[in-house]
């Protein structure tokens, strides 16, 4: 490749650029040079960057820098020499300056700083004889050596570290600021003879140049890119900035501070800062800071001049900004400003406050809300205030927290719930048949699985705290007992657990009640004004359908009536229904069942009046209904040793568990494939549903949008007979598909994306099953793959979160995207949705709108979230 | 919708009309038209077809005939008296006719033929008088009453028999045939009473024409039609044909006649006849029939012209005929010709003999093989002429017959096999730790199971005969013994099963072993020179290699390592290293399988030099290694009651087992996921390949095309990850990817095809593995939907055959489909195949080579099959 040009620019001044040049100077050179254009030449420590296109040149090009690269630099070096007053490597009083990458996205781990460069031997001296310091300059010379030694020449850094060790033997030192100046020299020497260090400041810039170039190359970056798909042909810049000190003396230090309260939000600046003291010393809290509002007292004018600075920064940035600043001899510098992190309340409240102030508009406040974070709001959390000994650790699976006496069974929590006490169901793992203890208890725990672990996805289902995997406690059944670390529970001991921290703790901690405050439903209702997705709410009972209408959902996207036959009672009626030998014990069974199931859906059906109502049909396949096998194959091996009186009703129990035993259930006997098998049961569902909405039409004189979902379509055929039976014998029962509802079908097979065409003319909607779409369309099985292979999967950057989180737009959000396209080619007026776990994901969400789908539907605590983060979508396609 | 003009025609003569016709006579009517074209008219019985627009006229003019079809049928009837010399409805001498639908395509069991049509209370006189057969001409007027009736009337069918039932007792017969004239007539006049049948045989006429444009929109034909995809708008042609009658006396009779001998192929033609009789007294057995050579003697006339007439039939249709004929009053009429049904042997004899007569070119002759039926050549079969007494019918789930003594364990089978005995391996069902003995056995026979159980699929790969499902066999595994109907068979005794007609027997058999003769090989001569597709074999061993090379194969497209782990010696030192608790305990345990494996590859190399080698890295998961697990718990549950020994040791085995425990193991840790998570089992199949490669190329000086094939990638990073390792390993032994062989993928998962593009920049080839990506694709797993869905889904014409045997083109297709054109954008040297059973299915070939694959690759047993599939689809490309 022909070198380009001597008369390319390689180099730009940090006063030169603004932040639109990121492809140029990277994201952190284009960073420094907007605050620097904001808050005029000066305020910013001064610098230049090297361009990533001097990256490209240079790896392109073997290894040589580009021409012209290296006079740049020297006449960049000489005007930031001036404008600092100082000169690199000046044995009286050196200029130093930090070096760092920067690619046009943040890349963080792919290359360390090097700070302090330009000391050397000489320098040194004259560094501690200006600051009159002479510990301070050996120890940033010394941590030049070692920085340089590890990031620009890779010499190991243990290397170092026993170097540090040895030392501190010798000298008696316990820590490192136990070292005198004496003792760092010494070190900073030992540390010089492992490598060759060059003495030559220029020498030194070159090289550090050269080495965050060549990183671009390293295998962590490579990964980096991977993950991240960051193309290989972007490069890093460099960024070359003068050092500046807060540990100076007197009127030195330095600080965090932010633009508004960082915990409230409310509109005073708050933040800490430390006197004679670097960046590192306020953030590692070594020392105890100061606050914000004693720098009034200590330097007036530079607190007057910072609070001017930060109103410009919020002002120029539209958002609450957090800032690191340092003050050398009484000179104010901002290192860095980026958009406050900040909790949910002050989040929300920013946002608000800004649009009242006139700083943005609503479209712009909601942007600056991080969606996802809202969760903190929406559930019940241990006071802030009280700080309870943690039992246990565990995974932060569902949240919210709760507390009451242990149980170890669902029978114990159904027990409990009727008698008024408030329970936790505490298990090694649960399953299906312990599903009607999340109703009865009030919260969670387990030993063992993770976010996508029965327990999780159950109590975030249904709302209910849980902690999943708290792998330190043995949970003991049999014994009743829950033993950890020398603690032993028993059934009916006090305990507490918060699912959004993931922690489990024995003290009565006072809980916070969460409410949707009036800054946060006035956040919402800009939202709904600006979105164009619909939030709906899955939700199986009366409760979660008051719940979701309080939370603002515009219908009920996903009513799982197996939730229904989950409950004690029930379970025994849905056991008779399965063991029946015949259709007619079936139906005898299924008639039981009828009026219960009728009942449910007029709850519901009350709560929404003249909003859509989605009924998906039966489900997970049959065998999610029986006990345990192991248990009753262990029952029955005692059973015929000991030749008991039960022993013919376990043998046809295990025999008819036998023949519903399948070896892949995910992709067995359920959803259509059942309702086609046992067409009784769907039958009895349209039955039930058909009466519940007469009887409620009648009653009230109202009726929801009544939706019928039939499950797990992969034929054109499945969906035609289905629907056909279900559309008759709804007019059996006086309602005509049409007119009194619409029948629609679950998207969530491969096959039935790629021919949604067909399947578009035998339905009225469809609503994308993304859980199980994801889990076809990947070969993953959300139940095995979690703790065993995604682990391993971040850990090798194969991943970066679980794809049953955020929707997996390349493979899932292909099929999304061909489903829609085939399906309203066929069916232009087709109403799309998606339920699930994705759909009260933001960044899910984000995809779901771009795909162009009607509405999202998702737990009821997730609601406020999805309704933010679909306005957020809508703001972010319209720019 | 306006009628159309009378200016269009309606109504065409047979003489008028050819095969081409198709769309506007149906496909009855053109075939009738095409055979009285070739034989010219006076051979064919005279008639008509009302076109397929006449009906979509009706139909969509809500049931009125258009303008001019009545005169169009009158006059059609006129020529057709003419012809005749006879008149319909004549007392004298009626004219009688046949009226039968016909659609475009064949439709069966859409509409019943109505014959006779013209007999009334005056006509069946004449035609009593004329045939001198009283019983004759009332039983054809009570068959015409009784069709009529219920098929334009729809009667329901049992009303007429309770009829007949009724007037049997009275008249004391037993058999209809029993019935004399006066019966008969007696029987008509009461079917006469059941409803208002028409007595103007120009009425009856009109009525027949719009019960067949009516049944179009039947319930029967809808659901066809919605099997097959027959478009709605197609409608019906009506035939209204001459009858005739070979039972007029003795110069009258009924036939079939093949072109060539039916069962051999050789090229004299064949077939029955009997003096005055119908062609349903021919076909129906009741009376015994006469060989055609016979009627040389009884009409010498007619059987020249008939021999003239077959030489000309398959002159003009191009394959061996199979005619229907009848001669009435000593003239020859031909009423059916079709191509010959024929065994396999016959298929090919004619397919070779008709091109050296020079009847046919190649391309032509391998047209009219149906490839699927060679099956039978390439297995063992019961010897034609012995019959033995069937003890149990079963699935024909493997090709072939098999004999030896019974074992019940996999252990059995492999002591018998190293003391060389025949046996067969019975059990209730077979799992994987079973597979050393399908090694070792003659055959397998379960009682459970279908086509596609565990026991059918393995059996089928290695080409053991088996049936399965043979449930009327009570196989007790406690016992030792095999139940049914009375016999008892214990471990030991004789048994010979038929996995080709799925039936067990316990008499010794003679059995005749395949051969491909020189016919056959000629014909698969020509068919490898129009072919585009190469066919390879999946064999994981050097005799599995050796009997594909034996049939043709061009390579090996599939060798499954694990089945190298499922000997009974290997499946221990695999257990080892699944039970190891950390990664140098498996490395222990692989190092001991390294030379094991390195030895299987070798022999594979050595069989298959230059050709390609596809060799897959372990892809199930490692469960299936194990005992199982409900066996273990009973011996757990047992050891705890009663305090044995091995208590302690069965502990840890089932809990290492419930930590590999899935509860979906098609989607779990398998393939790449394996590899990756325990890096060290694919670098010891990388190291043996190498090794293998490396000493057989050192000892021969010749190797195979290697590629090393990575199975169920979901994501691009994962292959991109495994492959690196693999690559680097093969490099420590040597070898260089490129140079020495390449590295690919299966294609098994559908994200993997849609994001096709970025998974080829890394891979050489793409093996579309169709077993799994129709799992995924429909969310159905094969072990279990067989026998619990499918045949409810046949049953209501859900789905005509299983996805398992013959690809589903519009969705597991389409993504074949998106995979290749992805993949080939990015990668245009993509060399693509497929493995896996579709791969020697013929419906699938002929998609597989229309989406423009390179290769299939099936059981060697398959490979002729899938040599003569591959070529007609290159044939049927072509046209």
């Amino acid at each position: 490749m022909a070198a380009p040009t001597t008369g390319t620019r390689w180099v730009y001044d940090f006063i030169e650029g603004d932040r639109d040049q990121r492809a140029l100077l990277g994201g952190k050179g284009a960073g420094i040079a907007e605050m620097t254009r904001v808050l005029g030449p000066g305020r910013v420590p001064a610098g230049f960057t090297v361009t990533t296109a001097a990256c490209v040149s240079y790896l392109g090009n073997g290894g040589h820098v580009p021409d012209g690269l290296d006079e740049q630099v020297d006449e960049a070096l000489a005007r930031l020499e001036e404008q600092a007053g100082k000169r690199l490597g000046d044995p009286e009083d050196p200029l130093l300056v930090s070096v760092r990458s920067g690619a046009r996205d943040s890349m963080p781990g792919m290359l360390d700083t090097v700070l302090n460069l330009g000391l050397n031997d000489a320098s040194v001296d004259g560094l501690a004889a200006r600051t009159g310091n002479a510990r301070f300059a050996w120890d940033s010379y010394r941590r030049l050596v070692q920085m340089f030694g590890n990031v620009v020449r890779g010499v190991p850094g243990d290397v170092f570290e026993d170097e540090i060790k040895r030392i501190k033997m010798e000298y008696g030192a316990t820590l490192d600021t136990d070292l005198d100046a004496e003792a760092l020299r010494d070190l900073t020497m030992r540390f010089r003879r492992l490598y060759d260090f060059p003495t030559d400041p220029r020498e030194q810039l070159e090289q550090a140049i050269r080495a965050v170039f060549d990183s671009w190359n390293g295998e962590r970056a490579k990964s980096y890119r991977r993950i991240n798909r960051i193309p290989e042909d972007w490069g890093t810049a460099v960024n070359v900035q003068q050092m500046v000190f807060g540990n100076k003396g007197a009127t030195s230090g330095s600080g965090v501070a932010f633009t508004r309260d960082e915990i409230t939000g409310a509109p005073e600046p708050s933040g800490d800062f430390l006197p004679d003291a670097q960046g590192e010393d306020v953030v590692s809290g070594v020392r105890n800071t100061r606050d914000l509002a004693d720098l009034a007292d200590w330097m007036p004018e530079v607190h007057t001049e910072l609070l001017e600075v930060l109103r410009t920064l919020e002002r120029h940035y539209k958002d609450m900004q957090d800032v690191e600043f340092t003050v050398e001899d009484g000179r104010l510098y901002l290192l860095q400003t980026r958009s406050a992190k900040r909790p949910a309340q002050a989040a929300v409240r920013f946002a608000v406050d800004a649009v009242q102030e006139g700083l943005l508009t609503p479209a712009e406040a909601i942007a600056t809300v991080d969606a996802g974070a809202l969760d903190a709001l929406l559930h019940p959390t241990f006071d802030p205030g009280s700080n309870p000994p943690v039992l246990a650790h565990g995974v932060a699976a569902s949240p919210g927290a709760a507390k009451g006496t242990i149980v170890f069974t669902a029978e114990a929590a159904v027990l409990a719930a009727t008698e008024g006490r408030d329970v936790i169901l505490v298990r090694p793992f649960t399953e299906a048949e312990d599903v009607a203890g999340f109703f009865a208890a009030k919260g969670v725990l387990t030993s063992e699985g993770g976010k996508a672990s029965h327990a999780a996805l159950v109590a975030r289902g249904m709302g209910r705290p849980a902690v999943t995997g708290a792998a330190v406690l043995d949970i003991d059944l049999h014994a009743h007992e829950v033993r950890c670390d020398g603690t032993v529970l028993h059934e009916g001991d006090f305990i507490a657990l918060d699912g959004t921290a993931g922690i489990v703790t024995v003290e009565d901690v006072p809980l916070v009640q969460p409410e949707i405050d009036e800054r946060f439903e006035t956040l919402l209702g800009w939202c709904d004004g600006l979105s164009r997705l619909q939030v709906r709410a899955n939700a199986d009972t009366p409760e979660d359908a008051r719940r979701a209408h309080a939370f603002g959902a515009t219908g009920i996207g996903l009513c799982r009536t197996e939730h229904m036959f989950m409950a004690a009672d029930r379970q025994m009626k849905m056991r008779a229904m399965i063991m029946a030998d015949d259709e007619a014990g079936r139906r005898d069974a299924l008639d039981t069942l009828l009026p219960l199931q009728q009942r449910d859906f007029e709850g519901l059906f009350e709560e929404m009046a003249g909003l859509p109502v989605t009924i998906r049909l039966l489900d997970p396949p049959l065998h999610e209904f029986m006990p345990d096998q192991y248990e009753v194959r262990e029952q029955l091996t005692r059973a015929r040793l000991e030749w008991t009186w039960d022993l013919p009703e376990l043998e046809e129990l295990l025999q008819r568990m036998r023949a519903l035993e399948e070896a892949n259930p995910m992709l067995g006997t359920r959803g259509v494939r059942l309702g086609l098998l046992h067409p009784e049961v769907y039958e009895m569902q349209a039955r039930a549903i058909a009466r519940a909405f007469r009887a409620v039409r009648d009653r009230t004189g109202a009726a929801p949008l009544l939706e019928i979902m039939i499950p797990l379509v992969a034929l054109e055929a499945e969906l035609e007979l289905a629907r056909g039976r279900v559309v008759s014998t709804a007019r059996e029962e006086g309602l005509e598909a049409g007119r009194d509802f619409a029948v629609g079908t679950m998207i969530e097979l491969p096959r039935a994306c790629l021919i949604a065409d067909s399947i578009a003319d035998h339905a009225d909607f469809f609503s994308f099953g993304t859980n199980d779409l994801t889990q076809t369309t990947l070969g993953l099985s959300r139940d095995d793959i979690e703790g065993r292979i995604l682990p391993t999967y971040y850990e090798e950057g194969l991943l970066e979160r679980s794809p049953f989180e955020t929707v997996d737009v390349d493979g899932v959000g292909e099929l999304v995207r061909i489903a829609c396209e085939r399906g309203r080619r066929r069916h232009p007026d087709l109403e799309t949705g998606v339920c699930g776990e994705h759909g009260g994901d933001p960044d899910s969400i984000r995809f779901f709108h771009a795909a162009g789908l009607d509405y999202v539907s998702c737990s009821p605590f997730r609601v406020p979230i999805a309704r933010v983060a679909a306005a957020q979508a809508a703001i972010a396609g319209a720019r």
